[in-house]
């Protein structure tokens, strides 16, 4: 149950609409190919505008057509209609096609472009976008969990392809399909965690304490601030998390639910000392332009961290998509100001769920040998 | 240089619209909001329709805006305008969001969604489909090969995640990161091929043809009908076909290019026997209804094959996306068909470049226990 927009596209040689007379030419061209699919087309307004033309109209049964043709020689169909759920579709994806196909040849275009009915105010939202803002179309077929909590909308969806996923107020966070996220993430193979000493940042999902665990770590300690992500992926995320959000203690772990601020200031105080801190809180912020507040905090986040490591430590962490590279500029610009002086080495995985490949940084106090 | 349309709707509770003066107030409420930040907005058309209103606006600079309330409290916005390469877009992902956040406000609206803008008429279309149809913008950010061949548009293009990416009239074939495609579809480490006679129907990106040959068979015999794809590939996807499409004859593998069915039929005529035969045709037609003739050169073909294979020989292919039921159970009931009867397993793996979970399925004579 949702409004339809079927978008069509077109590109006609200039010299075809090259003034009024042409244009009207043109979109009554259009018109009338569009009368073989639509019932009772009718013209409620047609105007030039900006050196192009523009044509609304309505049609049987609830039907808008709105056609712009610009000068430069694109012309532009948007149609909308509302579709409940019993509905079959007024135009089929194979119609809308025959529907290029004649329009093309109609106006003698030499390119076109027909989009999916792009399907709007449904129940289930089954779009999402890529870090650089594509829009991405799931095959999400059901929401297993929507609830609002403190700090973020929290959601688990069902996708056919890829399971269940985390979205965290609209972001693909992870998916049932992501191991390879946490193995990057990790450097599994590379890094040794056997009894080593960790600290995960954020990591409300369970997948990277679940992992890490089976390396047989001395300690992990988890500081995470958001109850309900823990419990909502210890519901529906358990082939990721397995069972380690049922509680919050275990023989070599423990989950400190709040301010991950608080508790490294804490280890501070007692003179803590660690071998591994992962950063795997919300994504790293878009741009310093937009973010500036949230990459103050990740400043100092970094900072402390640093001061926690021993000095053969690391501090892992997942960036953001590759085609985000400001976001990834500013990342590795930030660890200019850390104290003492660190280094490092990226790493990149394509991640189902997200569609696109991500970029995962290891940095290491300057000195200490890549490994 | 794109005509850029901005897509935005709200829910509201079908009360806040239940007769004309209350939609008039409505839309008058968005046309507050847009106001400051579009210039000159103006209406230039306001119309009840089906029990709903629309509203028909333009701005400076060469903005169109559409506005459509439905009676049951669903409302679209769709505005538009050209943005040249060179230009700012006139509103950023950001200020559409502000926009989205300010509208929902305004409008008291319990549900609200906004889409990354949609680019038309570019020279570059980053849009693809899933196979059921859904719509999927890409990182793609060049054309490295377009032509036309006899049989189907050839492209190949380069992803910024996936690599360079094979396109036949429009749908992803395989890409630089789709080993899992290949090797899921020969079912590699469960399948032996050493010393084994293969027939690859189609296969014209080598890829399949590359990685059987890695495996020491006796003979690999590819019938490929496009030589464009061959040589758009052997340029631009060496990273999956290493050097196989450079010539057609190897120590142990052969491309015949043409037509198929012919060469299946002299194979049938001299008698020889293969011990695999592998469908990487174009995909399996998408329904009965729609692609007939195409099931029906399937049909053939299928069981062309079958007199062909030795008796514990198998028939490897891929289907379709899983969310395409429709032809993979039509596959599987042209498998009932099949003289003498033949069993399947099936696979599935999730291909990168076709952002989905895909179906395999693997044919052996009945009698022949499953491996």
């Amino acid at each position: 149950m949702a409004a339809n927009t079927i978008l069509l596209d077109f590109s006609v040689e200039p010299a075809a609409v090259k003034n009024d007379n042409q244009m009207q030419v043109v979109a009554t061209n259009i018109e009338n190919v569009l009368k073989d699919y639509l019932t009772s087309l009718k013209q409620v307004q047609g105007l030039p505008f900006q050196g192009g033309l523009l044509r609304l109209y309505t049609a049987d049964p609830g039907v808008t057509v709105f056609i712009r043709i610009y000068g430069n020689g694109l012309i532009t169909i948007n149609m909308e209609y509302f579709k409940g759920d019993k509905d079959n579709p007024l135009l089929t994806f194979e119609l809308i096609k025959v529907l290029e196909q004649k329009l093309q040849v109609q106006l003698a275009s030499f390119r076109s472009k027909m989009f999916p009915p792009i399907k709007r105010g449904g129940l289930l939202d089954v779009y999402l976008s890529s870090s650089d803002e594509r829009l991405l179309e799931y095959d999400i077929d059901k929401v297993l969990f929507e609830e609002t909590s403190p700090y973020q909308k929290v959601q688990i969806v069902h996708s056919k392809s890829l399971g269940n996923i985390l979205v965290l107020d609209d972001l693909q966070n992870i998916g049932e399909s992501d191991l390879i996220y946490t193995e990057t993430l990790m450097a599994r193979g590379k890094e040794n965690y056997k009894d080593k000493e960790i600290v995960i940042l954020g990591g409300g999902d369970g997948a990277l304490l679940y992992e890490l665990l089976k390396e047989k770590p001395k300690e992990v300690v988890m500081l995470e601030i958001d109850e309900m992500v823990m419990k909502a992926c210890a519901k529906y995320m358990r082939s990721i998390c397995g069972d380690v959000l049922d509680k919050y203690e275990g023989p070599n772990y423990k989950i400190i639910v709040g301010d991950c601020m608080k508790s490294l200031e804490e280890f501070t105080k007692e003179g803590r000392k660690f071998d591994y801190i992962f950063g795997d809180l919300t994504d790293v912020p878009i741009s310093q332009k937009h973010s500036g507040q949230l990459w103050t905090f990740y400043q100092k986040v970094l900072q402390m961290c640093f001061k926690l490591l021993r000095p053969d430590g690391k501090f892992m962490t997942h960036v953001n998509g590759i085609c985000s590279s400001e976001s990834v500029d500013m990342f590795k610009s930030q660890l200019d100001n850390i104290e003492p002086p660190v280094k490092f080495t990226t790493s990149r995985a394509f991640v189902p769920s997200f569609m696109e490949d991500w970029i995962f940084c290891q940095v290491f106090f300057d000195g200490n040998k890549k490994e």
